[in-house]
């Protein structure tokens, strides 16, 4: 396997692959001639889909895939209440903010409602590399300085300065001077203030470091579950001493909640206040708009004021009609169905059933994670083991549920369903992966 | 007005505005509220929409306005052919590049079957913007240069290295120091050998300078019609000297074919086929979905080689299966409907009918463009002015019908309108236009 592919978690390999069938071969073929070498496929054997409902994918043969790992689509696959908003508003109206439209304003209403009042605006974007790439625009305006903090398996986005400060993307990606990576922070059974204290000394030498290179800070840059470092959730609390430390340097705290956003941590709508921390910039993006392209970023509106002042900000699709109404509609879904509370629920359920088979199966360690959103360490001789969580990722795959690895050794179990996940399937999720446990 | 507002051309200005209706103003209000600063209307008094059908958009009243401005709903508002295939799409299947689908397949191949052969990939992102910066990323791992080459008053896109490269964004962006400014290409009656000599030579000294501090180029990024530089379509094949230029300087020649693509010019597909040149990365957005967040990026193979196999690229809702069915329909829609010799024939009816007028009206100068993007340079005893160009721009807005200015000074008229744009349509627009400059 090439360096890159071995950078990847999860990636599915050509040269090693064996039992793909004909039909698979020659779809992986085309995709490679028509996309180029810079695509990837996820598994040892990668999965084709042809149709989504719910918590469910299924192949061209029918067969049903239990989706424990998509948080785009996340009030569920092809979800009627979003197709129809989609559908009804692209029928009507779809144009730009250059024109007054209602739709961004009702949404942008409902969504800033959702936040604490002092984040007063929302900006559209249509991904959430390019509300991240806007929020550090904007943190460096505002400030005045260049340099950004991330941790060290960060992952922000794909344009040139986020993949420059996601070292997930693998050692082959340059790193950019202004960019600084400190350890995510690690529990271990202790409490808020000594995590959060541990934590906050990283970013105060990164900013010490950046100062002896005459870096002014723009902003620390943290996903709030810290997804792409292994998902680090509790105890919560840990990111306030932080975020204080980079605004005495003079820098910005801005909240990536492309991840745990939009109740996925069952806690609250947003992972920052899980952590009852006031960031002055917040993102977010995938599962926003259950895979219509939408993204965007909240504001303090002091940060915004110069930016705003000295100069603009379009995006030509981002907060159209339709994207809004994609989003309201989501936004109604976890609503009136209850998704974060199902996501606390269910979250729950999975933890602990993980948990008991960390009892009986040496292969788990510790279990993290918050809502649907869970993560697992796999061990061998007691030690992380990416090779053994490749071997339960891919058992999974043949027995048809989806989940996928992740963390900077990839040894970490992602446990991320739609979330709509219920009780019956975060049960044939736990038979299947003690099935699978029982097996290596 | 302040500098910002200023420096965008045919910007709202709260401060100079007088006869809103209140309702108007309470909308403006309320956006100012929830969107922040950083966002512009078109207009001195901008318009609220409600509905878009084919090259009509209507107000709240049920007015119709005919659109000779929005290129992103290219194959007209409201397409049904578009909307069908979204509505549909997204009910069945909607996900992400990691898993095998057909429809990104389906569309790679429609799409590429448009350009030469040898640009034998394609990559998607949802915005123009996002595909710019990963042209950008890719020219800089070929090249292992860093330098680029963009014209005086370009527009790119608004990423963190985009916006840095697109003066066009006013003089409060700040510049990257890896970037150079080239004059446009000026035709003024010469032959494409003198102008394209005229404007290479711009790119070699660029060159030269970036070899003076040091820096290797990456490439020369144009936008083949060169919107925001006031519209420089001819003569054609102005565009190959440039390319070979940089070529020789071990950088790449990227067509930026946001706006010139898709038919738009009525000559080819693309813009840079028109020219005759092979460009070694191709960037399209905006008419792609005619509204539907997809954008993407063309590559001749040898180019993507070394990305491909030291990084990967992966975006989110990119290349998925709604993007592509609202993709593959508007390809549908330019052939079956006959768009591409549609904008042939009634952008040289609007070409002709300006150049009449400039006749008859000394306001109206030179008259450029190719298919439906045409541009008149709008004069004041002889010399170039905003002033005046805004005087038409928003008299014609009183009169619904929708246009805008661009260019160095402001002084260009755009009109743009979507591609089904009738000769009836056209004849409505001259007449429009003419009872506009009776009165000034």
């Amino acid at each position: 396997m090439s360096d890159a592919k071995m950078a990847m978690v999860n990636a599915f390999d050509a040269e090693a692959a064996s039992d793909l069938s004909a039909a698979d071969r020659a779809l992986i073929e085309r995709r490679a001639r028509l996309l180029g070498p810079a695509y990837r496929l996820f598994y040892e054997k990668p999965v084709h889909f042809v149709r989504g409902e719910g918590v469910w994918l299924f192949d061209p043969e029918g067969q049903a895939y239990l989706d424990v790992y998509n948080n785009v689509a996340s009030v569920g696959h092809s979800h009627p209440a979003v197709v129809e908003a989609v559908s009804r508003q692209m029928a009507v109206l779809n144009t730009h903010t250059r024109y007054l439209t209602d739709g961004v304003l009702d949404y942008a209403e409902a969504l800033l409602a959702t936040m604490p009042p002092a984040l007063g605006h929302v900006m559209f974007t249509c991904t959430g590399s390019e509300a991240n790439d806007l929020a550090l625009r904007i943190a460096r305006h505002h400030t005045g300085g260049t340099g950004l903090i991330v941790t060290e398996t960060a992952y922000h986005g794909v344009t040139s300065v986020l993949a420059e400060a996601s070292p997930s993307l693998g050692p082959n990606m340059p790193r950019s001077p202004l960019v600084r990576m400190v350890p995510p922070p690690r529990a271990e059974g202790r409490d808020a203030a000594v995590v959060g204290a541990e934590f906050a000394a990283g970013v105060k030498r990164a900013i010490d470091d950046l100062a002896a290179h005459g870096i002014k800070p723009a902003a620390l840059l943290v996903d709030t579950i810290f997804s792409s470092d292994g998902v680090r959730a509790d105890p919560p609390g840990f990111l306030q001493e932080a975020a204080q430390v980079i605004r005495v340097a003079g820098g910005l705290f801005i909240a990536d909640e492309v991840q745990p956003g939009f109740g996925r941590t069952g806690a609250a709508m947003w992972g920052f206040m899980r952590h009852g921390v006031l960031p002055d910039l917040v993102t977010m993006g995938k599962p926003m708009g259950n895979g219509f392209p939408v993204a965007g970023m909240a504001a303090r509106p002091e940060i915004l004021e110069s930016f705003g002042r000295d100069l603009r900000y379009f995006n030509t699709f981002g907060g159209n009609p339709v994207a809004a109404a994609a989003g309201l509609a989501v936004l109604g879904v976890i609503r009136d169905e209850g998704l974060m509370e199902n996501a606390a629920r269910v979250g729950a359920q999975i933890k602990a059933g993980l948990e008991t088979l960390a009892t009986r199966y040496p292969a788990i360690g510790a279990v993290r994670g918050a809502g649907l959103f869970v993560a697992a360490d796999i061990l061998e001789e007691g030690r992380p083991s990416a090779t053994l969580a490749a071997r339960i990722v891919n058992g999974l795959r043949a027995r048809r549920v989806l989940i996928s690895a992740s963390g900077p050794r990839g040894h970490v179990l992602k446990i991320r369903p739609p979330l709509p996940f219920s009780s019956e399937n975060a049960a044939l999720f736990l038979e299947q992966t003690e099935a699978v446990l029982a097996l290596i």
